[in-house]
């Protein structure tokens, strides 16, 4: 497999998702040509002199030849993206995505490129840097990756994707969208909601002032903090593409959190323990699937000065 | 200052923190004499094996002589170690302790301890371990450790009470207890409570499995399991001791929440857009105060492999 599934793969959107994947691609696939885009010509520039791909002026020009067109843009502007690069599309490409919500994005692109075969995906991997500098080799590596193909897929076309991301160092599972967006929406998108409220909370209170809690933010709020600076647009897109699945998994944190408030107000210290106690094993699991950072606080490099 | 304000401290409690100060003291204060006792006998084992302090068998032989006597125990427990040791202590010693709430610790040593000088204190730092193992000597450097002497304090005590958190590399804030058991409800108490929920949501589903969240929780998941996986009888306590003011944080959240809920259900791009970019300012805020690693992720380490 020295020369990859596809000999040549064009990326839209150079962001931290576009950006790591042409840096992973030259690491492990050197042999692919990689052609790119972004709407913005500002990235385009940036992009053109980090040297992360050949720089097309549109997307169609970007696709054109290319057996895999990766569409790495905020799950909302997919449509568009993909009517754009239309015209340069060869019948037999491969196309596919980075976004995290997936059967909004199977519905678009399935309008968008009548014909053509479509095979969403969704890297579990990011950090909270965007932008064409943000992108690194390694995001992939050990992560997985979700393929949502539709049930008439090719197997052979899923096959050739399912290689690429594990050339990129990816595990990859296959699942229908619908569970996929059920899933991420417990394990992402409720995370990341939960996160953005808490530090606007933070940065709404009169009697606590900014500086305190920025001051003060080791005691576990700064974890929250990390979250709550990722990519805005990306989010907004999330959370409006997979709305029925966030409010279903919204509504049972906020029942549990109701138990817990009550069990706060009545001095029920072992429903509190109790709950405590079960959350540990979880991340136990996490470290041991090798899913995170096994050293104490993530290994921040904080504690070394 | 090379023999360190105190010549002899006595740390009742051997767990995370207890055990980081025995660190901290021998990496800055060598000079010092440091005891110990937990009133688990495994613990006190295993500090001795360490070689964390002198070890005693009972928490009155510990205190003896000592001119600090910090407790390092869960905040519910504050009352019973403080009477424990009440017959070792010097009439002139000052005691402090670690508690993560303030206002229910000052009562409840001022109780335990009458006509001796109590200073309570919270250094704003510590990992997701626990017990004596998990200690170690730079888990205060640059972080802020807060002290709330009660008004009537003799300054020259808190002046060496502060002295000795800055020789371990802490920064001191002096405030007044109610209102630091505000400012730690929203940057420490309600950022567990509300991680400590999330996972326990998140393991009670039936059409997510338990595999699938671990799997795929670096999305954001991950980041709330590490706190999730805190102490679950110092966090307990803080919430039974901490209850007005974390039920106050939580109100203000929960009402956050739902505007955000509402958003997404009537597709209030806008609103969620706003929210989501006014929330970077205070993640750039924190690693620019030195508060949190300034790499992506924390600087995890499992990118590299």
């Amino acid at each position: 497999m020295s020369d990859g599934p596809f000999s040549h793969v064009a990326l839209i959107g150079l962001g931290l998702l576009g950006s790591s994947l042409a840096h992973a691609i030259r690491a492990h696939l050197p042999a692919t040509h990689v052609t790119g885009y972004d709407a913005d010509s500002a990235v385009r520039a940036r992009a053109e002199e980090l040297g992360l791909a050949v720089i097309a002026a549109d997307p169609a020009e970007a696709a054109r030849g290319a057996g895999l067109v990766i569409l790495c843009v905020p799950v909302g502007a997919m449509a568009d993206a993909a009517a754009a690069l239309a015209p340069g599309l060869a019948s037999d490409a491969v196309i596919s995505d980075v976004g995290s919500s997936k059967q909004s994005v199977a519905k678009a692109l399935a309008a968008a490129l009548p014909g053509h075969t479509v095979i969403p995906a969704h890297p579990v991997a990011g950090t909270e840097r965007s932008g064409p500098d943000a992108g690194f080799a390694t995001l992939f590596h050990n992560r997985w990756c979700i393929l949502t193909p539709p049930a008439d897929a090719d197997p052979a076309q899923v096959a050739r994707l399912e290689a690429f991301w594990a050339a990129l160092g990816a595990n990859v599972e296959t699942m229908d969208a619908a569970h996929h967006d059920l899933v991420l929406a417990i394990t992402s998108h409720l995370p990341h909601l939960i996160a953005y409220t808490i530090v606007g909370t933070a940065s709404d209170l009169e009697a606590v002032t900014r500086s305190e809690v920025i001051k003060f933010s080791a005691g576990g709020f700064r974890d929250f903090t990390r979250i709550a600076a990722s990519d805005p647009t990306m989010w907004r897109d999330v959370f409006l593409t997979n709305k029925d699945a966030v409010l279903e998994m919204l509504q049972r944190f906020t029942e549990d959190l109701t138990a817990l408030q009550r069990a706060i107000r009545w001095d029920d210290g072992d429903a509190l323990f109790e709950l405590f106690s079960k959350t540990r094993t979880i991340r136990r699991s996490i470290i041991a699937e090798g899913q995170d950072d096994a050293r104490p606080d993530f290994g921040r490099a904080d504690h070394g000065d």
